[in-house]
């Protein structure tokens, strides 16, 4: 069993954009132990609609584990037995560290769109708040993919002696053009959803609506057209009929792939908050290493980890040349690193489902000691 | 000048789903003449929010001209000096052919959700009174990209003594799972919107919000990832201003892709109706050769016209090997086929775009006698 926990912190932040909170609170979950040498600490990094459950279970009754559990715990690729695995619920999220839908203490209320723009510098940097506060001075890796991807790049670029490893799955070094454009989508979905009234909507209610259409068409670019074909194809649900019978003529529900995508919105916004889906998807816009630090690779100038980038080949949002490519430029850089490129039609998601050659991946990666190549053809 | 025509037909017409309406009204147009032996008629059919205006303009003052107006016009590839071309509105559609916003006369009101449903075959089956109507007794060729390749592939396959060429592009002999998967988040963004009223919205009103959602999303399908890149990349178009100057950090436009969907979203809800959307979109995800006749070999057994089919290499919606299946299969059946791939960055949107490499292959293809290929390599 793992008991989230909070941190509270009460120091001032101050945001990338200049923007100032007193303080934040950021929810978190550890597995395994710190070790005497404090050298043994593992960070993970979630993705856009993930949180800091990331292993394990709360409690015996308890449906699920945790979004990542295939992959860390006891004997897993990330071993908890040996590795003390800390994962944070990121700074503007909604599953219980401190974002849009908290509550303002100078007003009482939400801050709703009143809250200081996030970006992913944001939140790796209230991130090492937390890992000062464990006491964990080192860490042995960071691992993310996706967002969390960006974070474990720029974990390395902000705190480059604090970081031993990088492991980026599924990322980018720069948000593209089409990935801003679903985002775009996404939040003009939410915000021209009556419900969302300038993001000021009460704690029970919000723009459900544009919120489930944004995760429905998100959930498209997770997926990709085989792994869809392989799950769907074209296979019918009629659920409405007529005095004749069966009716094929219906705007419900008549595919299998409809019905799964309507149970992916509506279980979303349970589970989720509209504003912070604005916020992080825009901090996600907002990543661009080459721009912040004038080229990619002057970017990557400072880091002294050891990292691994692992493309999947039918990933569509974040396509492997853009993970080969954070590769290359840090060797270029004359850095430590190397790119996996693993084969698949699960698409972007493919680096949250279960993969014996991912578990290899990983294992080796972790338990290795200063070794690297450059390996496109597992 | 062209002039837009209505065809009213006051026969009954039985839609495929069993349902009747006792005429409708279909409005074309028509370009250069049909000759005396009455065998250079050519058929343009268009895709889901195209219309009967191919080519020319209604008046010297028109901004644009006609949506292929670069491939149909004198001396161009689809050569109106040589060829009689006609484009019809399709059933079901919103520019003047009979659809949900046309009025029942039942009810003197739109039909909305009321009006039958439509599929491919139906809007095929239409046109032919038209060509009846029209005295054209023969095609010389059918050609569409998308919707209208669909459209072009079932006129051969209904009407095998009447078509002697088909050309069709970018478009598929079955709607998979992820293309039926963005229709049905369009769909729902549209039935959401609460100004969509169960389909009963007033004519001057309806889920504009919805529709230019929809819009949005299906645009960037109509894109690629390369396109966008190069047309938009990172580009910002800051809007907002503080009183320490730009805020580059908003939920405002803040990119010019972002920029860019929101006008083709504007731009959409005023020339197209929610409810032909939704019909439109369904007549799509209901195209299945295949399953509608037993098997592809089998749905092509009638065909007698020579095909052309044309893929382009970034088009992810309907992608190349969909395209290169269809010529590949009526090969299979013993028919004359022939495949051309283009290479483009441009995505689905490709056979929409100026092209020479595309005008050439139309042009040999319309003016060659029974002579096929099968060409990977353009």
């Amino acid at each position: 069993m793992v008991t989230p926990r909070d941190f509270v912190c009460t120091t001032p932040f101050t945001f990338k954009s200049g923007q100032v909170l007193p303080g934040f609170t950021m929810r978190y979950e550890t597995y395994g132990q710190l070790n005497r040498a404090r050298d043994n600490a593992i960070l993970i990094c979630h993705a856009l609609s993930g949180d800091h459950h990331c292993a394990g279970r709360h409690s015996a009754a308890d449906r699920k584990p945790g979004w990542w559990d295939h992959l860390i715990g006891p004997g897993r690729a990330v071993d908890t037995d040996r590795f003390y695995v800390i994962c944070a619920n990121c700074l503007g999220g909604c599953s219980g560290t401190t974002g849009p839908s908290s509550i303002d203490p100078a007003t009482g209320k939400s801050y709703g769109i009143a809250f200081p723009f996030v970006t992913i510098n944001d939140m790796v940097r209230s991130q090492k708040r937390l890992l000062d506060h464990l006491g964990v001075d080192q860490l042995h890796a960071v691992i993310g993919g996706s967002m969390g991807g960006m974070q474990a790049l720029l974990w390395a670029i902000l705190y480059p002696n604090f970081v031993r490893r990088v492991l980026a799955m599924a990322t980018t070094a720069r948000e593209g053009a089409q990935a801003i454009a679903f985002n775009e989508v996404g939040r003009q979905a939410i915000m021209q959803d009556p419900a969302w009234e300038q993001g000021n909507y009460p704690a029970d209610g919000g723009p459900r609506v544009g919120l489930a259409i944004a995760r429905m068409m998100a959930h498209i670019t997770y997926l990709s057209d085989a792994s869809m074909e392989r799950k769907f194809g074209r296979r019918k649900r009629v659920t409405t009929t007529t005095a004749h019978g069966e009716n094929p003529y219906s705007f419900d529900i008549q595919f299998e792939v409809e019905s799964y995508l309507r149970y992916q919105g509506q279980s979303f916004i349970n589970r989720f908050d509209a504003n912070s889906y604005l916020y992080i998807t825009r901090a996600l816009d907002h990543f661009d290493l080459a721009h912040a630090y004038g080229s990619l690779e002057q970017a990557f100038a400072p880091v002294q980890a050891e990292t691994l980038v692992v493309g999947f080949t039918s990933d569509w949002l974040f396509p492997p040349e853009q993970n080969r490519e954070i590769a290359l430029t840090l060797l270029r850089a004359g850095k430590r690193a190397s790119y996996a490129e693993l084969a698949t039609d699960r698409g972007h998601d493919s680096f949250l489902l279960e993969s014996p050659d991912l578990y290899r991946i990983v294992r080796g990666f972790l338990e290795r000691e200063h070794e690297f190549v450059l390996d496109f053809s597992i």
